[in-house]
């Protein structure tokens, strides 16, 4: 029996699902964090329990340790030898990446070569690598990246309306996000629309994080993020596109420096920044439904820069098939749903079946039939891609 | 007979044209430029005929001065008394401003203080109101705000994503700018359209400088020019929107300073930063037709930007009646009218009539019968909403 984990590994945490690759089924998850401080937390799932230990967890390597020690103690595994493959989520894996890699040192260089890009996630990446290298050193080791799938737009849509040896010498370009996930969820789409030759899906990827992706025949072709995932639509804290001279003024007239503005725009921004309230979407709605103006101003604010690229992708795709929800948000607020449709049937002629959208549960259609466009809610699932990607690469 | 200047006063020029407002026929126009050099260009146009001289004027003052001595000398105007009023083009009025106004003390102070919003426009243009009042000091002064047009947006549009405190105690909000000339423009279009109740407009304003504005009943609702006119689409050497981690990433890691970077994307940037060739439209298309990869780059970025507002301003509107183009590339570049037109035509249904568009000439439908949306050929005329509106508000 193949078992693979998947790991999620960030500055300070871990995240990680261990799959039975014979049915696809999740054995145990959980995540370690707050690593490196004196109350790491370790929350484990297994068999319908949830376990949450806060002890003091110095590095990676000890959260690796730790988290192996609990499979064999809980009997998850009998052995460490039946973990086959580790895939390592990596959020950045720049113009190299189109697919997911075996990670030799060709791959771990370039991963490192890359944290000028994303220099928050990709060391956390190898930290993590390293990790479970050292502890299981028989396990292959495979990257999925969050860019990979992107790869396939063309240059007139990552490329930017800036000096062009910005691209060539200093590689900024659109690299996007939520690959992983707007992969799995397109794909999933195709299958209900028939597996056609052709189709054009918007898939909106709504959760503290946001983006929106464009996808033509099975490939994206346009996506919300950017050079990093600050761009796009309006998020939980961060700002989205913006006009550039906003940080221009915030510098020269305001007197801020760029480390706070970076900071207040990835941070402070986005529904928290709007609303004052939180960056939780659901606390917001609650705000706003108790009637805090600024809650339902960030509400309003958030769904218009999601229609803004809903407008956008059906111009770039030639039209419309499906439009897919998923993540926190879309795949849980049935009233995110129902207005952001509202706002766009006029012009897309899109009829919501309200009880589908309302009283359903999980994946399915929430068009109506007489819908021209239709409408999908699609749990996402990272892991999965990534232990299925581990598997097919390690020959598993 | 009540002549009328309408006046647009930059930081080191001074653009005008005379108006005889019985019928709005224009007897004069031209333009100062190189104000405070020792090669001050005036160029005036009168009877068919352009003059061109070169000498040094100092300052704002000495321009108008000698534009109204010309005026004399030339028998344009029998005496100065006939010129009647002033109308001056402002770029921002902030949200003081939702029309235009009778230049007096509060609103000279207004514009003064929204200098630190538009900070080489607006001294520029009090300074040109100087010069005019102490010249002839029996004409009224009108000052025609570029932002004036889209105060009618609404909170959600206007509101940026980020800490509400910028905008309640900095000013940071979206104002647009082109309003004169999406005012005309949309004007136009719904008189051809035999002036309906209900009517949703997309302006594509396409310029140097360029903005799309979605105009519902006549009212702007959308604009993509932003908190300044870096924001929205590509222009000539101008970025638009861009991932704000760029900025971060220019000055963090690449190691330039914030005046580099907003200078580089005010004035390198764009079809210029791209191509390498030009900021002029046609430049860059005659570059992109022998062969040079990076033009034709240039221009495809430039028509992807332009359909992006299309789509979003389709969304917004819930639809649209008609698309109708302007400014500089707007009114004659046929190509780009084509090419733009037919990377939106899958999705939106519209047929072009190629006669009308590449053999007409001036105001006029370029869409045939059967488009489901109409598509205009609109040139702006703002110096005309200038003159009309200083006539209106003077009682002339």
């Amino acid at each position: 029996m193949a078992k693979i984990i998947a790991v999620n590994a960030g500055s300070s945490s871990l995240k990680f699902q261990l799959f039975e690759m014979d049915d696809e089924s999740v054995i145990t998850s959980g995540v370690i964090e707050r690593i490196g401080l004196e109350d790491s937390i370790f929350t484990i799932k297994f068999n319908g329990q949830k376990d949450v230990r806060t002890l003091p967890i110095p590095t990676h390597k000890e959260a690796v340790h730790l988290l192996l020690d609990t499979l064999l103690e809980k009997n998850i595994v009998s052995s460490l030898e039946d973990i086959k493959g580790v895939g390592h989520r990596v959020v950045q894996g720049g113009s190299y990446f189109k697919e997911s890699a075996i990670i030799d040192d060709d791959v771990v260089s370039k991963i490192d070569e890359l944290k000028s890009l994303a220099p928050l996630h990709n060391p956390a990446h190898l930290t993590g690598y390293y990790a479970f290298k050292e502890a299981i050193p028989n396990a292959g080791a495979v990257a999925v990246f969050d860019t990979a799938f992107h790869q396939t737009l063309e240059p007139r849509c990552y490329i930017y309306p800036i000096p062009y040896k910005f691209y060539t010498d200093y590689k900024v370009r659109k690299y996007g996000a939520h690959g992983t996930s707007h992969y799995y969820v397109s794909q999933k789409v195709i299958e209900k629309l028939g597996n056609p030759e052709h189709s054009k899906i918007i898939v909106a990827h709504l959760g503290a994080g946001g983006s929106l992706t464009a996808v033509k025949d099975g490939k994206s072709i346009n996506t919300s993020m950017g050079f990093t995932p600050l761009a796009g639509i309006m998020m939980g804290t961060r700002s989205g596109d913006l006009d550039p001279s906003i940080i221009d003024y915030l510098i020269e007239q305001v007197g801020m420096d760029m480390k706070d503005v970076i900071h207040m725009l990835n941070k402070e921004s986005g529904l928290l920044g709007v609303s004052g309230v939180s960056s939780d979407f659901r606390d917001v709605l609650n705000a706003a439904n108790e009637g805090n103006e600024r809650a339902k101003l960030a509400i309003d604010i958030f769904f218009r820069r999601v229609i803004a690229y809903i407008g956008r992708y059906f111009i770039a795709l030639g039209g419309c098939d499906a439009i897919a929800f998923t993540a926190g948000i879309g795949e849980n607020s049935a009233y995110a749903r129902k207005e952001i449709l509202s706002l766009v049937s006029e012009a897309l002629g899109i009829v919501v079946d309200d009880d589908a959208n309302e009283n359903g549960e999980g994946e399915r259609l929430i068009s109506a039939p007489e819908s021209k466009i239709k409408v999908y809610v699609i749990p996402t699932n990272e892991e999965l891609v990534i232990a299925r990607d581990t598997k097919r690469l390690l020959n598993l």
